[in-house]
């Protein structure tokens, strides 16, 4: 073979797809079957997942991920996220859904039966050996946020006794499931955690050395409800690529590797981002946006909103307070947005962060009086520079008094140093009261400043123009 | 040992950290040292962070660094962010300097010659064996957002014709460092890369069974010159935990390992949330916030405030193009706030939910349609219940005319459909253009939805009220 004519499989996968998709025009499904199958499973599965995007092929594409081999097809299962996952089940016999449930990676097929109607969860437990449908219903048990729900049994186990040459005949032997042979773990007699060891230290330490000698017990574990973002935060320091997991008696019941990790990272930034911005999704939070009904959308994104509402009515009665002022100089009213927009702005950049200063452990409570004093001074420099670009253009521009340009200036630098000490304090506050920064900041902040702002406008106002 | 006694290190480590600032104030710098030593060296690091901010204590801080035994002094290095290496290297020998880089993983060689000043770099180069030497220049050489500013040279090449045991015999030969262990890369005669193999299945097979006949030929690579964020996408989409690096004749450079990884993926988050908030920061971004200067917040958050500044005053001159509407009726000005603060968060909450669906490939450029008529579908729902409760508060609560309460409702309607398509449409134009949503959806949405706010609303008012 000749490793020149490999193609990037992202570029030939769309190609690919095209012919697969005329394929089953024309139904010709062994075919399609056989263009899919010169990939990977995990690109098989992506192009499986454009397939069952398109409900009217639904029954074909069905059909041909029925012809794919048998241990291409538990494969392909396992990539796909889990509401495709529930149209395969739902178009495949009882036989094929029990097969490939048994075939699955223990955290795979503990996801999917969280997913399945107790019907069939029940039906395929019964076809299950004993020893592990009491596992699978220990591990169905942890909640869904913990490090339980992402740990697999699969691990290798050591003995302290054992020799380097003992441990690579016991694991040749066990002949575990590749992903998650890169540590063994030692356990005592009473199923203890006591050491941890590479496989790659076993394969280049000698073979008479006691594992004892080699295994290392100054290890980093888990525990089994620690929370699932707690986990990955131990992941990214130490650099790990699997854990051990322990329950209160420092029992070893299972490890998680990184790759789950990777997943959690990516939902714990989706939803961290989708809080910022005012979408609050409990419930449907790890669907796509694509997948989720307009009902299901409405449902996340309107209790911020009304909040929101609220805040900006109580604003709008502000101003109605000063209709008087207002309808003397209504040239003030040009000015409103500006300030209410830069007020806003400056404060959300400063909460945005600090929220993610707080997110990454780059930034902690003993710091609150550093970032008060920092966003203090950076707020009267961009206030500053606002507010000449700002003064030169009410006076020149608009053809405004000097004293008009002087209140919505100095209004100005008051709004932003107010909006930005209130966007880097009211993240830390939400945390030391151990509330989600990132839920509580911004909605917070953003009713504050707009109020405040026409609150200093107005007695700017009334202050400089004397009215 | 009991490992019942084991604390998660976490809570241990901010007591010891107490004790090592008392150990400091009282100049017992070996009892500081012998405090450190407990923790494991991603602890021991994550100490010397919190040491380091403090100034007042710098020298103390280096002086313990420097008790430390060497091999643990290497790998807390390796631990600490490049501004915290900075301060250590300025206060340590040359000697010592040259000691810890030479024993520093390839990679993090490589991240610290970056940063050093050149005639450091200079003088460790000098005492480099040539073959590294050329190697490191080589790496120094490729662009910072590339695959190979993240590969490490150092990984195991097989050859073809070697059996299973041979391999594992040049493996403990070779005895390399644990971390780019978990995968074997088989290479010809021209250096091209052929085909990959995991160190546990060279474990679980047979000694005498060829490397040609269990070795994987469908791999996935990455090249050299490849994007950091396409690298990650690779590593999320196929759940490695290493990947092989070949150049454009489809030699192998290096490898890319998962912990390098994890990095990337919160960087480029943490860059797309910056930019969602308006933060551009082309040169320092990945510092911290508090080691940011003033100056540099400054200048990361004005561009995109004068951006807004200017939209803002445009809107001002809307508005100012209604004075004479607004003095006849100026209880319109009260609910300006609300119509445009709805339109913002509206359109916010639409464009965040694309662009993140666009970063993590949930939603595509073909999507578009099916974006908008959600999206439309949705600001519906949303605009009509936001309008009925404002509608009977502008009625029973303010006491203004049915005609006012239409002319506001009816405006917002069609101010959130606004904001919500274009919320949905501007990050996909973006990707379309190649520009990058995260920076570009929220300044164009937010001054575009402003502007069509005040437009709508005075439009509304003038039709309804007959102005």
């Amino acid at each position: 073979m000749d490793p020149m004519i490999i193609m990037q499989p992202e570029l030939a996968a769309e190609e690919s797809l095209e012919k697969i998709f005329n394929f089953i025009s024309e139904k010709k499904y062994f075919k399609a079957r056989d263009e899919l199958l010169k990939y990977n499973e995990a690109d098989i599965a992506e192009m499986f997942e454009e397939m069952l995007e398109d409900r009217d092929i639904l029954e074909s594409t069905i059909v041909i991920y029925r012809l794919l081999p048998k241990d291409v097809s538990v494969e392909v299962f396992s990539y796909l996220p889990s509401d495709d996952q529930l149209k395969i089940v739902e178009g495949i016999t009882e036989a094929e859904l029990s097969y490939i449930v048994q075939e699955l990676d223990f955290d795979d097929k503990i996801d999917i039966l969280e997913e399945l109607p107790a019907t069939l969860v029940d039906m395929i437990l019964e076809k299950t050996p004993k020893d592990e449908r009491h596992l699978i219903n220990t591990f169905l048990n942890y909640p869904d946020n913990c490090a339980g729900s992402l740990m697999t049994p699969n691990y290798i186990s050591l003995e302290m006794g054992m020799t380097v040459g003992e441990a690579l005949a016991h694991i040749k032997d066990v002949g575990m499931d590749a992903e998650t042979l890169y540590t063994c773990y030692v356990k005592d007699s009473g199923r203890k955690l006591i050491g941890i060891i590479s496989l790659s230290t076993l394969v280049i330490s000698e073979d008479w050395i006691k594992i004892q000698d080699v295994m290392h017990t100054d290890y980093v574990w888990v525990n089994v409800y620690d929370d699932r973002e707690e986990v990955s935060e131990v992941f990214k320091k130490y650099d790990f690529i699997a854990m051990p997991v322990v329950d209160k008696e420092h029992r070893l019941v299972g490890i998680i590797t990184i790759d789950d990790i990777l997943d959690v990272i990516e939902d714990e930034n989706t939803e961290d981002i989708e809080r910022m911005a005012g979408i609050i999704d409990l419930e449907d939070s790890d669907k796509e946006y694509l997948d989720k009904t307009v009902f299901q959308h409405v449902k996340a994104r309107l209790p911020w909103l009304l909040m929101m509402m609220v805040a900006l009515m109580l604003t709008g009665a502000i101003i109605s307070g000063f209709e008087e002022v207002l309808s003397k100089v209504i040239v003030l009213v040009a000015y409103m947005p500006l300030l209410m927009g830069m007020g806003g702005n400056t404060g959300s950049q400063a909460s945005t962060l600090i929220v993610r200063g707080l997110a990454l452990n780059e930034v902690e409570l003993e710091d609150t009086l550093r970032v008060l004093w920092k966003e203090f001074r950076i707020s009267f420099c961009v206030g500053a520079v606002l507010s000449v670009f700002n003064f030169a253009k009410i006076i020149w521009l608009d053809g405004e008094s000097p004293l008009i340009a002087a209140t919505v200036c100095l209004s100005l630098i008051l709004i932003v140093t107010f909006a930005k000490c209130l966007g880097g304090m009211v993240p830390m506050l939400a945390k030391k009261l151990n509330v989600d920064p990132a839920l509580m900041a911004n909605p917070v902040i953003a009713s504050l400043t707009d109020m405040v702002s026409v609150l200093i406008y107005f007695v700017m106002a009334k202050l400089i123009l004397g009215l």
